[in-house]
């Protein structure tokens, strides 16, 4: 299988050719998926032929019955392309096409005040810039009944204990801290699941409330600084699972899920923080592991509720906040009063792959 | 944050009593959220009294405003232990009560063949016995509109592009093979997505068809085989993750996620197997590593395509089949006619939710 060709300086093995050959016997002509069996073929795949003539590359395979033709559009050839060693890879295509995030406290809020769009007009490109750069979003004007269709049109929403919606508003005797008027310490959403990558929606019906202001931080700037200013607690919160939880006497659920509070890639990149004070309690750690981690989340928390980091506003009837619940922390102040928030959440699947749709679609389907 | 004390012979650091203390203050009575901020002790706690006496262990800290006092049930403490070193942990009873999975082949299942239970009649416990056994449990005698409200009675159905089921049967120019009479190749669902562990379930409304029989195969018995007889090629398909994808040009997304085929704990216990022929394509390797993980991977299909391992059935009208869709491959023959399945999918968050609800209820609400 180690045989290979070079075509516009990006060498492409035999092997991966054959197995990805886009007639429509190999793959299914409306679907687009493969249905040839690479573990059918009795020699590992070489070319009889091969020519390259009008943008497309074409290939006779040796062996196979009824003269098997594969047809490659070079610039299909070229967007695909994986040979790290002679041309810019897919995936470093990708890498610099990608939108770096800029981390921010409250000063450098206050310096760049994020722009409120209006959801009857923005489109989903403006707003999610903003949501990619600064980890969330702030639409406004929308409509009660425009919330559900607009989430839908980017992908199907979560669906959680209560439905594709949850609503926050205080009532009595409430199995969760968020339908209290308790304030809510800053966190991340369905830290107790085992959950993909979310943004989560926030949209204010009511909010006649004294108090109960939203707050938001970076949790991606409070962690560098903490990387940087303690990088022993730091690398403990990497690598020290622990769990989080949630009692619902009404629902019969005793949820737990255990992963650190804070997950880097290979590369030492922060990808992901979870965060909720009110779901971390009855830690299972090794006993000789118990007080130092104590320590390092401490000092976390403090960096947490350090009022340097933290963005407050007031959410008004209308209002949809979107969040990258990977990286921001979210939460709100005490209140008094009628306050009605509802919330729904949404898989990045879908918004990466609605991009992607748009990249790459003419790959499939022609120009 | 050193500090200890020993209560029937487990070790219980201060810092732990005290950011789990159970009083209304400091944990929210209805909501049994920790409301108690940690980060605001000035000093590491430390008792002022220690009181064991009538089943409970009272704690009076020192230097806190009002007396602060915290009451533990000795069987809560007995219950969330963490010490390794002198008694068993949490972890280990629940290491020691986890179902062990039974491996199956063709021949064992032959021998041993799997209950089919009433689903007018069947407890949760028993179908979940057989799922974790055998990784996956056959109910039949299910009426079409009980189904939503069955799979609702254990947790939200997964909301996926077409809601919360999809239907499996014949559509003309499909954008998804399962919706053609095509045969399907053994896979995993959602492979292409970054999903939480899920319970499949596929729902039998129809089945007039010649052919279409369904097959499953135990994938963790195929990789401790593979494991063991290609050490080699085993490794690389858990360490080197590629690209599964799906195209939808109706529904407009063009969907990828990277994962290695097979997942390891850090134990080297297989946690996880992610594979779907038709969703293999257009890899991104680095050029070096794209000829080892192709010969890798064709050899482990290999053993995929082996009937050695595979259980043929037939699903009939009322028959509902839930799969472990972390360790079981599903597929089916291409058939004529009739055929329509209804499949939706279920968290296993839910599930271990529940179970750990009735194990540890008494803990949080008393007997």
């Amino acid at each position: 299988m180690e045989g290979y060709l070079t075509v516009n300086g990006n060498r492409f093995h035999y092997i991966w050719l054959r197995h990805n050959c886009l007639c429509h016997e190999c793959r299914h002509p409306t679907s687009f998926e493969p249905v040839h069996d690479v573990s059918e073929l009795v020699e590992p795949p070489e070319p009889l032929s091969v020519r390259q003539q009008d943008g497309v590359l074409r290939i006779i395979w040796k062996g196979e019955a009824s003269c098997h033709e594969s047809v490659f559009p070079l610039a299909w050839l070229d967007h695909f392309a994986y040979d790290n060693g002679t041309g810019q890879t897919q995936g470093e295509r990708e890498a610099e096409r990608s939108i770096q995030p800029v981390l921010w406290d409250n000063a450098w809020l206050k310096a760049h005040l994020p722009v409120y769009y209006d959801a009857r007009s923005v489109d989903l490109e403006t707003w999610m810039m903003q949501l990619l750069t600064l980890g969330f979003a702030h639409l406004n004007h929308m409509e009660p009944d425009h919330l559900e269709p607009f989430l839908s049109s980017i992908g199907p929403i979560y669906n959680g204990n209560e439905g594709l919606f949850s609503a926050v508003k205080t009532v009595a005797d409430s199995a969760e801290l968020a339908n209290t008027s308790h304030a809510l310490n800053l966190h991340t959403d369905y830290a107790y699941w085992n959950i993909p990558d979310l943004i989560s929606c926030l949209y204010c019906v009511e909010n006649e409330a004294i108090g109960g202001e939203s707050v938001m931080v970076d949790g991606f700037r409070i962690a560098e600084d903490f990387r940087r200013d303690h990088p022993d607690h730091f690398r403990m919160l990497t690598r020290i699972p622990v769990q989080f939880r949630q009692f619902y006497s009404d629902l019969q659920y005793d949820y737990c899920h255990t992963r650190p509070i804070l997950e880097l890639d290979d590369a030492g990149t922060l990808i992901r923080i979870t965060f909720a004070p009110f779901h971390h309690y009855i830690w299972n750690l090794p006993f000789d592991r118990m007080a130092p981690f104590y320590a390092a989340y401490i000092a976390f928390l403090r960096y947490v509720n350090n009022s340097a980091y933290q963005y407050e506003f007031r959410l008004e009837p209308g209002d949809c906040l979107l969040l990258d619940n990977c990286r921001l922390l979210h939460g709100r102040r005490s209140f008094q009063g009628a306050r009605h928030l509802e919330v729904g959440h949404l898989s990045w699947d879908c918004v990466r792959g609605r991009q992607d749709f748009y990249d790459n679609k003419h790959l499939y389907l022609g120009n």
